[in-house]
């Protein structure tokens, strides 16, 4: 294993420092916890929003801390869901009476732990609504899932739940466009190679020299199939025929599309691959709105790529348009 | 040879139409060139910023390409310099009567290139000037390099230039600030991973299980030692001392920091570094304005990473500090 660390068992502390040694002006860290809240936390006035899971996603999704986006961000260890008592903290941290949205990817450790935290923070008089992210076609249950898992669209929901907390929302109402992100929103992923988990010391799975894995999900729990490795357009088509297959896409609809590098993709890659995926839109007659190309949810050190369609209406435009101003994401 | 590529041979083509099909409301494509030029060019009564060099540094240079950076990128072939016949389309099509900067990276090949073209340009009237970025602490002379390499340093030189320009300044301010930049600014890098340029089919050098190579160009050009892998602390000492080294940096200067990833470098590692960079400089009582994390100038899907740091003063603080709404760079 050769990464740049120093303990093994250390990774997550030593990512949060240093990320606070470079972003101090824009986040913190709550004391005694792995949970990075926006500096002006609780902002009067605001539903709070808390998203989080297992380390190793990153920039997802301390990255997407700050104004337009989320409030806190609730960091597990490596492919490891939160503690309930880490989430309550950050639930505590930001709400400013208006209430608290969940972001949940869907991940049985992590449905669970951010529900038990969200009935505490209940029991303390705080009021919480839960949104679960489950935006990946190519399986369902899996290794650490029943039903679908939840990957890279995870990113559309913090934007748009985000930008509309800004402008005062009620709970309520951040909660359903939270809802209908979830609802309109499709990804699927495909790895080149596997990534190791620090504490591990070994791949969590093998590809052979000439093999790629297609469906696989973002701690390399297995895809739809393994399979010799294709060029970049006819895997650019497996994976958004799926997404096809389960989105009613009709000419003239509006989409936003995500090709999201799993941390090992050179940009150069994602390009070409948007390449293929453009002109399947465009051969669909369905309007791109905005294209997003780079590293929104990673899975360590993996090579390979997921792509996420979100289907748009009027509403969703001005909110995915809307400022954010966080480490990862600017607009 | 695993990557997300359709013809190794076409590779800088379907990257830069996939570039175009994501961002075609910033950027557009020369015709019948490798050229990327922002769309309002040539902006009136602004001198204009063209920098490039070979492909598979992304997102340099082309994802810097917008307000308060680049005006042109020129997209070389992989690791190739880009020809002065392209060179100067971009300077052709950014020049708004106030002349053209050329921000060129220290490769034998770049700079005859880019010196050819400003050659040709003069001899149709356009004023250039030209900087020569050579950041890289590491060595003197190189496989590709007559004296030290430019590397991811160079961003710097965009920002600060870049920004002066929007501001309307001469030829020769915007000269002046960019070589102020280029004596502040000292990098040096290492390699956990080589990289394999597509059309050669293999990674251009080797290492072993548990080696790293320190002092690595961003071609893979031979660095300082080949050494036994070691933990992220002791590189990123390695790393920063040598620019202690060879910078004149004193109890309360202050500067910028830039942890630039390599390709394959898990942003999660790139923090961890930056924990022990930032420790160092605080311990020196130097002044962090600010840092910048992620990946800025990349060898495709090397893993490895570089460390930058420029001297500020008020002005390039100043500088620094401006707007830029650029593809990977916003401010």
């Amino acid at each position: 294993m050769k990464k740049l660390i120093n303990d093994p068992n250390q990774v997550v502390n030593d990512m949060l420092e240093g990320m606070i040694a470079a972003y101090r002006n824009r986040v913190r860290r709550l004391p005694g916890t792995n949970v990075m809240v926006r500096n002006d936390a609780p902002v009067k006035g605001k539903v709070g929003i808390v998203s989080g899971g297992g380390s190793g996603h990153e920039p997802a999704h301390a990255g997407y801390v700050g104004k337009g986006m989320l409030d806190a961000a609730v960091c597990g260890e490596v492919f490891t869901s939160p503690t309930p008592d880490q989430v309550l903290e950050a639930i505590k941290a930001v709400d400013s009476g208006k209430g608290v949205l969940l972001i949940i990817k869907n991940y049985t450790g992590d449905v669970m732990n951010f529900e038990m935290a969200a009935e505490l923070a209940e029991a303390e008089g705080i009021r919480v609504a839960k949104v679960i992210v489950n935006d990946d076609v190519a399986v369902e249950d899996s290794t650490f899932t029943t039903g679908r898992r939840g990957i890279a669209g995870t990113v559309f929901v913090h934007k748009i739940a985000g930008a509309l907390s800004e402008r005062g929302a009620s709970l309520e109402e951040v909660e359903a466009a939270a809802k209908k992100v979830v609802q309109n929103v499709r990804s699927m992923g495909m790895a080149l190679t596997p990534c190791t988990v620090p504490a591990a010391g070994k791949p969590g799975f093998e590809l052979g020299e000439n093999e790629i894995e297609v469906g696989i999900g973002i701690h390399g729990e297995p895809g739809i199939e393994k399979t010799t490795i294709k060029t970049a357009d006819e895997i650019a088509e497996t994976l958004l025929d799926k997404i096809f297959d389960d989105m009613k896409l009709e000419k003239g609809d509006r989409v936003a599309v995500m090709i999201n590098g799993l941390g090992a993709t050179p940009l150069m890659e994602l390009y070409i691959v948007n390449k293929k995926v453009s002109e399947m839109l465009k051969e669909k007659q369905i309007h791109v709105h905005e294209t997003f190309v780079g590293e929104y949810m990673t899975s360590l050190e993996m090579a390979g790529c997921s792509i996420s369609l979100l289907k748009l209406d009027d509403s969703l435009i001005e909110l995915l348009d809307a400022p954010a101003d966080t480490i990862a994401l600017k607009k």
